[in-house]
């Protein structure tokens, strides 16, 4: 029963889960989808009822009835290494992988679907309600009315995107951003806009949940910035997961289908946990590096349990 | 309680099921994502533990929690009539708009994860096996041995896009193509490919399953063409459902989380249907049209069910 990677070469992250899992003595294969067709090949057969697969990468050679786990990690895209790229060859190789694997009875970090559903945010902020989490009351608008509406009765606003980073080469990370109750909020016409009470910060809380082990980090708030990701002060420091929150996780991860979520949070004066986003596919290495908290050995666990045949 | 019928303006298809639906005295909004932002807006506000959002298109406007099902019939790209086009308002208004709609209580006809997922024809082969239809025997492969060794088996044998419409402007439908067992197939290499046992064709089947009605369709095929999408000759007829495809077609409806399903079967000497596939977004209009079958009737009956809360 084989563990199967998919990411890109340069993935330091990657590398300590695969050398957990050497150390189990779980085989692995580790692929980069970009390289389907090329260094990466497939064949699956349909015939007697029966479905018939295997994958090779370099030497490297394995059944997918044998493959106990996928681990989705930072996948390149199919076909983007051909000799011949084309939107054409990346439509082909994408359907051939992706549609050959979700047929085995592998495990999924994260499932292909859950994680697509999971990246909707206005759908992330229904969740974290409806699992017990607390939310800043947020405005998602593209009527400057109601934008101007939700600023006069919140006052203090952040504007966040809202479907991450800009698509743009090389994508652009926006920081959220706090903005003045009297902004002119006629642009909100031009495109959907995100809008959200700020919460008044004493620190910043990454927690990594794998299934159903959590850990939690804190990072004390410089009160003048508001996005801790571009900020370097200070250091990460495991923290305990409040009971209420550790609930709430669990819901979560159950509704959405995860078995792997990265969850930030902000932490108020009071010391409630305010919900900001789950990330199905967020970095973990930095949090590891200077919590030394055994994400990376959690991850290579849950990947080395057989599945159900 | 709202229908919200998404697809472009020209869709006559769609006329039909709107014009059912106003006989049936069903609201309905009908806008085309394309439209968003511009003629269409949204906005949903979370707080409070509760969400309320609405949708405007034109003059209309529905309330999302009066929504009682979304019809996903053929959307535009969310923003492509935006006054300023790019990626960015893309990505925005489409997290935006299906984030938000991924919120309510609708039924969706086809819910877009479950879309996504049964789009993978390799997995719709899997999934037909296991649904108890009879499946040609099938190949998809980058290694030229393995085309050659299933060519050698099988003789007869067509070649198959595994993506479908090749993305091209405009995109292009390839049709399905017998070729000669002694084809060189060193280019399976340059891309992963699909091969088929050629079933030798009496009549082509069209079945198409709104839930748990179904509607068969048949055509007496031309011996000479493989691939009937793109003959003109003969008409389609109401046909009987054998009970053990009518089981396999519920079955697999079931597995693959589907309202609507477009089924197409090639049928054998012996009667016989085998599954070629099935387009969760297939056309039925031109069935409907030579048949007389109620298949709008049926959808605008699905669609008019008021969802649970």
């Amino acid at each position: 029963m084989t563990v199967l990677v998919l990411t890109c070469e340069e993935d330091l992250t990657a590398d300590i889960v695969v050398a957990t899992l050497h150390e189990l003595g779980v085989p692995l294969v580790r692929l980069d989808p970009a390289d389907l067709p090329g260094r990466v090949s497939l064949s699956a057969e349909y015939a007697d009822n029966d479905f018939h697969g295997y994958l090779k990468s370099g030497e490297r050679m394995v059944s997918l009835n044998s493959l106990r786990s996928v681990w989705v990690r930072r996948p390149g895209v199919p076909g983007a290494r051909s000799a011949e790229q084309s939107a054409w060859i990346t439509a082909e190789a994408e359907q051939a992988l992706y549609g050959m694997l979700s047929c085995t009875h592998a495990r999924w970090m994260n499932h292909p679907t859950a994680a697509a559903q999971a990246r909707y945010k206005p759908w992330q902020l229904h969740i974290a309600h409806r699992s017990g989490f607390l939310v800043p009351p947020t405005l998602l608008t593209s009527f400057p009315s109601a934008a101007r509406q939700f600023a006069a009765t919140h006052r203090d606003l952040v504007v966040k995107s809202v479907s991450g980073k800009h698509p743009g080469d090389p994508p652009m990370v926006l920081p959220t951003t706090r903005i003045s109750p009297d902004t002119d909020f006629s642009g909100v016409a031009a495109g959907p806009t995100l809008l959200q009470r700020h919460v008044p910060k004493e620190a910043d809380i990454r927690l990594t949940c794998i299934e159903d082990q959590l850990f939690a980090a804190r990072k004390k708030a410089d009160p003048e910035e508001v996005d801790s990701r571009f900020t370097h002060h200070g250091t990460w420091e495991a923290a305990e997961v409040p009971d209420a929150v550790h609930r709430a996780v669990l819901a979560y991860m159950n509704a959405a289908q995860l078995a792997y979520g990265a969850f930030d949070f902000a932490e108020d004066p009071e010391g409630a946990w305010w919900f900001l986003e789950c990330n199905q596919g967020g970095q973990f290495g930095f949090v590891q590096l200077e919590t030394d908290q055994p994400i990376a050995q959690a991850i290579a666990g849950w990947l080395a349990v057989k599945s159900a045949p």
